[in-house]
């Protein structure tokens, strides 16, 4: 038990940002409640491969309170805010219990967004939660189960039709996967099936993938997935999604100008579209009167904090914040995951000075640059030097990537079993977590239900 | 696709029994299908470690497609047969679809049996499938998250009272793994409460735990698990289950003669008690009358055909057989892998007799002995050899088991990864697993469902 004399700071969250936040912390005369309706932290960057069955679950999650063994003034709490009640300082579980604070930090993330078509999110799941995960797995292995045991052949190629809708870091991680499942992993596992006849088709409603990335990459990441046979539309916007497929209003064939209307018949769909921030961005703004941008995101002054609340900072995906260079124009923050620590770490710091009664400092983004990957040597990158941009792709890129995400595979014991399940995937392509639990049929029933 | 001149042979189950069958088979001039409702093969003597959270789920489990590439006479479907129509040689698919065979091989294998009481199922989940596993998981480290969220220490008791229903090897296992977690694995990660204050109660119905062990190791597994903090109840009857804990009729306190019955608050209970085969098993006798013993296994001829069916063949823990020595009287067969294993491989031999025309062979027993973990350095051996029976207990024998096991991790990539996990859960007592996918709320939600 601790003594309630030291300031109480409640973070919402145990992702990057609360991560952080947490741990600049840990020697600071406070009391942490650090809150999180999962048992874990999730390595987000990984978590396309638990969905592709490339890693297994434990590998990229670890138990938030074990992390925090050694930091004796946090407590973490297994729950879930439903209420944050900013003038009286307390939030709500859902368990019916109230927290009370001195500072909060809202951490809380960011889900997937259907732009208004949530009946889309049954026939497309989107990648955010290990659940999720565990579910785009089951749908694209038994996509090839039940092609297998289909006799009917266009119903075949309706299950060996999988397409990644969006053609963020994400999307183009999903397809160059499934790519490479279908022309590396199950090779020679069939026996009525072609796994090589499967397509694979990445639906993109701008004019190029990787749009974060510069344009020369954006093109090397299009001919790097082209290269593992993923058919990429670019300008294709999906205007419906139902069991049966997809209905695109899309750039018209060659020669043929304007646009058309298409169905794609698939039954393994994937969303990686839309990011919409926490419900509990709203839940603030409702509360504090804060504005919010078009994703739901708070928007927090300079120093992290909710205008008029300075005991509440807002930061990772949910905050919208910029980056403040003197002489330079502000410029939006990225949501991604040194953003996001930066964020954490910020708050932190601030949460003192106002301990100490000094004036807080205001977030600067330090950008080391971007870096997604598409497939076995094959990625691409995109550093900020103070020497200005270095730029490559391909095998070169690819090692960097992966060397880069083992070393920031934060504080698990198994980093060592990550890269011995790549190191065998990589010499073989096969993969190790192709384990579904449950049946086919039980699942679908729940799917359906 | 392959010709159907050839024998086909079903097999039903890539359990261990059904996996030899097919291997047996491999060279044979037969047509083989394989079909199970799940993807994967799974290690079930390590079932336990992943409930536990020492071992990812990959890590011992398999796609059966995966182990069976190279074998171009097997097809294998994940499906679940539902009738087996033996006058017709054509088993019912839950699609509705039908297969044809020319010899059947049913390796079902078993699931839990509450004794006529199913409606104890939802309070106290048997260990069977990942999915179980994961279950068990989910509510041991929730209660432990529970407790630290409890304000009433009665309740708190409740939720750190943690019950295992029967003392055969899957109980005294996971016992021992409840013990090691809340003395070593949890310790110094929560705030408000004492893991090692957690009881972990060992209720067996009858008079000694490991009733398959010679008196002297069951003696010893006793004290092993006396030692771990594991309270042992024998010969105590449970005769109720629900959400609050359990109703047991037992012996009464020492000094008093008889029986009595009392009640133990528990929010976390597994059930370890009961196994009944698969209800295939009841298929079968529906559709060639034969007969089923007391568990509902069918009681097969000696060469493990279904009488009156030569064409059918039920094995492993599906099957009722005795072991024939030539001499003496018939013994049991117990329901562990090496016993499947050993029927899958002499089913696939008579079906080639059988084909050839020649005589089928009886079944006969290679009994190596028998063994059961209990924690770190501490398990109980009994070996069968030339010389006569090698018992031995503690920390050789745990050595002993651990080897054994990761030998017998047939077939996996990953049996390296299963080394380096128990590696560093042995020098350490972490637990590299400790994931649960979903929150508490949506979870318990589903379970009220």
């Amino acid at each position: 038990m601790q003594t309630s004399q030291r300031p109480r700071v409640l973070i919402i969250g145990g992702g990057f940002g609360g991560l952080e936040a947490a741990k600049a912390l840990a020697k600071a005369p406070v009391d942490i409640t650090l809150v999180d309706k999962t048992n874990h932290h999730l390595f987000q960057p990984l978590l396309y491969q638990v969905a592709t069955a490339g890693l297994a679950a434990p590998a990229i999650a670890a138990p938030i309170r074990s992390l925090f063994r050694q930091q004796n003034n946090l407590t973490t709490l297994l729950s879930e805010v439903t209420n944050i009640d900013a003038r009286e300082n307390r939030v709500l579980l859902s368990d019916g219990s109230t927290l009370m604070y001195d500072h909060l930090v809202v951490a809380a993330g960011a889900t997937h967004s259907y732009f208004g078509h949530d009946e889309w999110a049954v026939h497309a799941p989107g990648l955010k939660t290990l659940e999720d995960a565990f579910e785009i797995r089951r749908r694209l292995l038994f996509a090839f189960e039940s092609a297998e045991k289909e006799p009917d052949p266009e119903k075949r190629k309706d299950w060996l039709t999988l397409c990644v809708i969006g053609a963020g870091p994400t999307g183009v991680e999903m397809a160059g996967a499934f790519a490479e499942i279908a022309r590396q992993t199950l090779i020679g596992e069939f026996r009525r099936i072609n796994p090589r006849d499967a397509r694979i088709l990445l639906i993109e409603g701008g004019p190029r993938v990787l749009q974060a990335m510069p344009e020369t990459l954006s093109a090397k990441a299009l001919s790097q997935l082209q290269a593992l046979g993923v058919e990429v539309r670019l300008n294709a916007i999906v205007t419906s999604i139902d069991a049966q497929g997809l209905q695109v209003r899309g750039p018209a064939p060659a020669g043929v100008l304007g646009t058309v209307d298409y169905t794609i018949a698939s039954k393994c769909v994937v969303w990686a579209a839309g990011v919409a921030a926490s419900p509990l961005g709203a839940n603030i703004a409702q509360n504090t009167d804060c504005s919010l941008d078009r994703a739901g995101r708070v928007l927090v002054n300079p120093d992290m904090s909710v205008p008029g609340f300075a005991q509440i900072s807002v930061i990772g995906d949910l905050a919208a914040v910029f980056t403040h260079v003197p002489g330079k124009a502000p410029v939006p923050v990225p949501g991604v995951s040194p953003g996001a620590k930066q964020m954490g770490h910020l708050a932190a710091a601030n949460i003192l000075k106002r301990i100490q009664g000094q004036p807080t400092q205001a977030f600067r983004y330090a950008d080391y640059g971007n870096l997604a990957t598409i497939g076995h040597n094959s990625a691409v990158v995109d550093l900020s030097t103070p020497f200005g941009p270095l730029r490559f792709s391909q095998r070169l890129a690819w090692w960097f990537w992966l060397l880069a995400h083992i070393y920031f595979l934060i504080g698990f014991r198994n980093r060592l079993v990550v890269l011995m399940d790549w190191a065998m995937a990589y010499s073989s392509f096969s993969r190790n977590a192709r384990v579904v639990a449950g049946t086919l049929y039980k699942k679908e029933h729940v799917g359906e239900s």
